[in-house]
């Protein structure tokens, strides 16, 4: 895969994807946006990747949106990126990103090596795991730029932290170190900066080497998808069918056996063909 | 009450209630399923219960389902167990007991005593505050088995310990220590092993001694069916009856009362026939 | 403003509300209730005001429902307060507060000064930030004094604190301490008693020196009603036409220049003129 803002990596089952504008500290762009969507696409369709981690080139994260268009920065009918697509002006292109994020079938790993301001924090919300170098920053700045938060911020992170440090980082909109972060729930650990790869993969290399990815796969989005769900019959009625038909396949025999034999598993069964019949059991709402 | 499975015992207001199969480390079984909602039924139905206490037998809590039919463990059509209740088949047992938990009029403590692994870990979801031994290990090993999270968990765990906790131990899979499950919020506290149940009891009787099963009852089910409303109008529309009817019964004369004279209450007010006219107050959602 | 429970005073940019009975431990009357829904409607329609500190006189912050009325201050036919409003007699009185609080425009910081119990407890979860004295108590009583849980905490709760603490609070109902409800994340940050009040001027002068009003009114709002919904999608519509419209405003092309020349932000559009066309994006349920 070849992108412009993205360096798109597989090493073993493991992809790496880079923000890849470090002159720019990684700042956001609308083709950005439409790289990281595509990245991700790409990443689902690919059997072979088992989990992502996603990291920053140079000493930023993602420092927000490019600012290069000095005051109107956020007046989409003055981008001319947008031109590319004609639907795109009202639609906030980091939303297009989180919301693929949210849709995934593969674990994402945040290493947030540096400042992660704007959407540069609001993207790494549907992450499953954000881990941090001592070096990272973190700010939900907008109501000091003017504008509000973006992204389905407003949805994410108060599930992510909970509503009031959700509010207290909006409503104040400061940067903030790594230790706040991680007090805050934001992160689930902080390295020394050299240790944060390190760190990211050995957790990616974990899920890989030990387990199914059609579970992982359904686990995710069963996670994901309760969280708008108003009684856990929801849940015990899609966890049924899940159990019923994953227990017919042959990586429920090989997670027994494996489990019982004392060696590492198996599993062969692959999400682009062995999904269960039920998947998708929701009908994605559109942008309207 | 006698069970195969559970040991169910009543001293004072607290039932005790023993997951009782420790020469295979308390495995669940279809049968403890449908004793384990036995068990509850009979609970609810007992005014003199005012708690209860769920711990494990032996060394461990339940070390999750009864991998004793092999590589076919997970293949509901397998087992013969499910031969007592024809439309079992395709519905998780897991499911069935902490549905019936959630349903609870009264609260429940886990005294988590060893290994919880699996449904021995979800099965803890639905109750209301968690200890655990230093001895006690978890893990929601599913996507490791080859199969999904079940007893509703994709439900309860993001909501005990919020969505990024949930999705890394259920991507990773791994067992995990009493400390990792304090940090992460699935327990209140860790005692060693001579002091979990002690401090169990000591919760179970402060509750007993000192508040209204009634009120206990409307709480718990206030708490937990307002997770799934979307506006606090709900909960003001139903607080304000709870408050208007309970303001009339002697409880809550007794609870004011014994305040402003700085002594005990005497609740006397019971569940099975003083609860009030709009409980409950939903339409419990069938399985299909 | 002029009222009989409370201290109403501007100074900058920032209101200081105080509930004022301190020889009754300012202890929750129906009076009070509806002389804080009138401050809370005077402050959202004050262009100055931006932000909101809440505080007690005396050594309390708010002690609970005024116990005055004996063993019937729960049976509201008996209260002769409520004959001030017909429609009163069923609806408690908390939970005009909360749902007042909850649609309010501007940033509420509780300063919790001393015994929060009760109302005094759950009249602070729709706040955005908490901040407590060490001399701080509370306590979610309700189940001790025969009712149930009011101001619709049995909604708020949960989403602020977990659903595990907030069953556990609301279950035993006892009173704990400053270092209780910092643990189980009901407060902020708890400060010597003399250290209180500027730790929470010196957040709300963040909050007025640094951000955009309308930015902030928009974030507060998106952040409370997003828990509402199932899917990030309601967000992303959100947040797309609040940068869309927000990005055409002044405030938004001075929280750039601002940013990129390096100094203050002077930020102009007013709550009362300049909210988006969509705002208010959703009907607030009638009480009935």
């Amino acid at each position: 895969m070849n992108f412009e803002t993205l360096e798109y990596n597989v090493e073993g089952h493991i992809l790496t994807l880079r923000l890849n504008r470090p002159d720019r500290m990684n700042a956001f762009t609308t083709p950005m946006a439409h790289e990281l969507v595509a990245a991700i696409d790409a990443a689902d369709a690919d059997d072979d990747i088992r989990a992502i981690v996603t990291t920053g080139n140079g000493k930023a994260f993602c420092a927000g949106a490019d600012l290069g268009g000095g005051s109107s920065t956020f007046d989409y009918d003055e981008k001319p990126d947008n031109a590319q697509d004609p639907t795109a002006a009202p639609r906030d292109t980091g939303g297009r990103v989180t919301l693929r994020l949210f849709q995934c079938t593969k674990p994402v790993i945040g290493a947030i090596n540096g400042a992660a301001v704007g959407i540069g924090a609001t993207m790494t919300l549907p992450m499953d795991i954000r881990l941090a170098s001592e070096r990272a920053r973190f700010g939900f700045v907008f109501a000091r730029r003017g504008i509000v938060p973006e992204a389905a911020s407003s949805w994410f992170l108060p599930r992510v932290v909970g509503i009031s440090q959700a509010l207290e980082w909006c409503m104040r909109g400061h940067v903030f170190g790594a230790d706040e972060a991680l007090a805050g729930g934001l992160v689930k650990a902080v390295y020394p900066e050299d240790q944060l790869l390190p760190a990211a993969y050995a957790i990616a290399n974990e899920i890989a080497e030990n387990t199914a990815p059609v579970s992982v796969a359904l686990t995710r989005q069963l996670m994901w998808r309760m969280l708008g769900e108003d009684h856990p019959m929801a849940a015990h009625k899609l966890d049924s069918r899940g159990v019923y038909f994953r227990g017919k396949q042959a990586d429920a025999q090989e997670g027994v056996m494996s489990f019982l034999e004392k060696r590492p598993a198996n599993f062969n069964d692959k999400p682009s063909q062995d999904m269960p019949e039920f998947y998708p059991w929701w009908e994605e709402p559109q942008y309207d």
